[in-house]
C-alpha cells in the first residue's frame, strides 16, 4: 500500500534511541515543510480543482500536526528551534523531471513517498519508544499519512496515464530506498 | 481600525463593472496568495510560538475563502484560470527593508495592509454589486480581513517597539494609498 521498497532499520532506531529530542524537532520542521509542499502543488496547479481540494486538506492536517508536536516539545521542555534538515528531500526533488507533465507527476509521487516513508517510520516509532504518550501519537499520525500517500498517488494520474505512473512510482521508490539504505549521520526523521 | 490613508474610487468601480469575471478570478489567487505569505511568515519565524498559531489560522481562513471563492466561480459559470497579477504585491514587497528585524516588521505590516485593503474593498463591493449572493459573500469576508490586519500590525509589535511599528506602519500605509491612486489597467482586486 505505502509502495516503499525497504524497512527502516537498526541504524535508525539507534539514532533515535540517542537523540530523541532532535528528532521530535526535525519532525516539527517536516510537518511545517508538508503543509509548504502541498501548498506549492496547489499554487502550481490550479486549474486542477480536485487537486486544490486535496491539497488544502493535507495542509490543515499538516499545519494541525505541526502544532501537536509543537504541544509536546513544550510539554518535555525542549526548545523548538531552526535545525539543519536532512538531505533526503532534497536528494528526492533532485529527481523530479523537468518539463510538463512528468514535473508534475514526480512532484505529487515525490511528495507520497515522503508521507509513506513517514507513516513507516511513525509505525515503527510507535512500536519502538518507551514514553506511552508518544507513542499513541505516533500510532494516531500513521493513518492520515497513508492516506496522503494514496492521495498524491491517485493526483499523478491526472497527469499522466495509470501504467506510466505506477512506473514512474516504482523507479523514484527504489531511488528512495537507495536514500534510506545511505542514510546520514544527523539524526532526523528521515535519516 | 485598518490604517489606510485614502479610499476606493470610481475609477475601480468602473473596473469592476466592465470586468467583474476578472475581479472574481483574481480574488481566488489573492486568497491563495494570501495563504501562502502566511505560510511563508510561519516559516520565517518559526521560533515564535504566538505568530506560528496566528499563521495557522490564517492559512486555514484564506484557503477556505479560496474554495468559497471557487464555488461562486462554478455556480456563475467562469472557469478559474491563472492570470496575471497585479502589481499592487510586488510593488508594496519591492519596500520591505533588508536585515532582520526590520524584515520582519515590514512583511507582517505589508501582509497587514493587504488585509486591510482587501476589507475595504469587500466593504465597498458589497453595496455596490448587485447579485445579492456576492454582495452577501463580501460582508461576510469584512470581519475576517479586518481581524488579520489587526493580528499582522500586532505581530510585528514583536519585532520592535510599538511606536516604530506604528510609525513604520504609517509610512508604508502613505506608500500603499499612493500604489491604489496610481492603480493600474488589469482590472484586479487591488488594480
Amino acid at each position: 500500500m505505502l509502495h516503499l521498497q525497504s524497512k527502516t532499520n537498526q541504524r535508525w532506531l539507534d539514532q533515535v534511541d540517542q537523540s530523541l529530542a532532535e528528532i521530535l524537532i526535525d519532525h516539527a520542521h517536516c510537518e511545517k515543510k508538508a503543509a509548504g509542499t502541498a501548498l506549492n502543488l496547489m499554487f502550481a496547479y490550479v486549474e486542477d480543482i480536485e487537486l486544490c481540494q486535496e491539497m488544502t486538506e493535507i495542509v490543515n492536517e499538516e499545519l494541525e500536526h505541526f502544532h501537536m508536536v509543537l504541544d509536546l516539545l513544550a510539554k518535555r521542555g525542549i526548545k523548538f528551534r531552526r535545525t539543519k534538515p536532512s538531505s533526503y528531500g532534497r536528494k528526492l526533488n533532485d529527481l523530479v523531471r523537468k518539463g510538463e507533465p512528468h514535473r508534475a507527476v514526480d512532484r505529487l509521487l515525490v511528495a507520497g513517498l515522503i508521507e509513506a516513508r513517514s507513516c513507516e517510520r511513525f509505525s515503527v516509532l510507535a512500536e519502538h519508544v518507551e514514553d506511552q504518550e508518544l507513542a499513541e501519537f505516533y500510532r494516531s499520525l500513521f493513518e492520515s499519512e497513508a492516506r496522503h500517500h494514496t492521495t498524491y498517488t491517485r493526483l499523478a494520474k491526472h497527469f499522466a496515464p495509470e501504467a506510466e505512473v505506477m512506473a514512474r512510482l516504482d523507479e523514484l521508490a527504489a531511488a528512495e530506498a537507495e536514500i534510506m539504505e545511505e542514510g546520514e549521520e544527523l539524526p532526523r526523521m528521515h535519516s
